[in-house]
């Protein structure tokens, strides 16, 4: 095999999360998921520093691009609008990582202490979303509250995206979700005028 | 001193806030809670099982409360909208909170560990959430949206009421955070045309 492997990175991310479905993630040991990639444990460190950073690998450098994706989006932009050209930004940087999305989701799910990793992550996005929309001059109490809501239309999008890839790319995805969540937040409309669901 | 004090809860509590502001909730012990609210440690457990439990205890009611609220709401309601007479209906529970309320979320951001038992205990809320709505027919996708938004609603209403609450009710607040994040949403809003930010 060779010394160098371009997917290496990937053949090992899928070597791990089958493993981590299959065994459970407590069960799975890096020496397996090397066997299982037919790759050495020197090449699992070249880009994992363990099998917990095989889920989260990258995820430091979210909060830093997504504000930067804030700060670009047009000047003229209302707030939620930045923040949704912002999420729309930011999702190209995921591309690769769908084949593996359900995969890692269920791994989560199966996992207080990987939950709990989630979270984290999740909150210090949404606090760098927040200062960000703060910088354009957003309010903080409705800095916080955008930031937040648009870290769950993210994450419905992101879902429904890397659910089923070939129907709908990641920015449509971000637009279905934020025009639904509008609709239904509307209290003239009754459910029956909302939107179908996926 | 009396044996049994009705108001030694809330004293307990007062002290302990006053003691993790002052020293740091790392640096306070039980024993001077106790000594400053003039009480044993006795009545420190009849009451709390250890200082986290100052900033947490009831916690674990409110997932089943927020779903409670839900099954009770008006059945004709679209699923946001019995979502946040839910909302409304249980923050009637919160009202002992108000006078620590600012207190309590200072001391929660300046630890790490109690930032992460506060999402852990939000995300028991927003589950809670989802499966009451998915009860009431919202498609999985859809209601865990509407939950993760709920929440943000309630968390920001939350801090509105409790540090100013002579000026609006719980229920006002909430009302009032669903309409500007309503008039956020909406893409043909500019910033000038929004709610002015209180």
């Amino acid at each position: 095999m060779p010394r160098w492997d371009p997917r290496a990175q990937d053949r090992l991310r899928a070597a791990a999360l089958e493993l981590f479905v299959e065994h459970g993630y407590e069960n799975t040991t890096v020496t397996q998921i090397t066997e299982r990639a037919g790759l050495t444990r020197r090449t699992f460190s070249r880009y994992f520093t363990d099998k917990r950073d095989v889920l989260f690998a990258g995820s430091e450098q979210l909060p830093g691009a997504v504000s930067d994706a804030v700060r670009r989006a047009d000047a003229a932009l209302p707030p939620f609008q930045a923040l949704l050209a912002a999420l729309v930004d930011t999702g190209a940087l995921f591309a690769d990582l769908v084949p593996h999305a359900a995969q890692r989701r269920a791994v989560i799910a199966s996992s207080p202490e990987l939950q709990e990793r989630e979270r984290t992550k999740l909150a210090a996005v949404t606090e760098a979303l927040a200062e960000a929309l703060r910088q354009r001059g957003a309010a903080a109490s409705r800095a916080k509250l955008l930031a937040q809501v648009g870290i769950a239309v993210f994450q419905t999008a992101f879902e429904r995206w890397t659910d089923q890839p070939e129907q709908a790319d990641f920015a449509a995805r971000v637009h279905e979700v934020a025009t639904e969540l509008a609709a239904s937040l509307d209290p003239a409309a009754g459910s029956a005028t909302q939107p179908a669901n996926p």
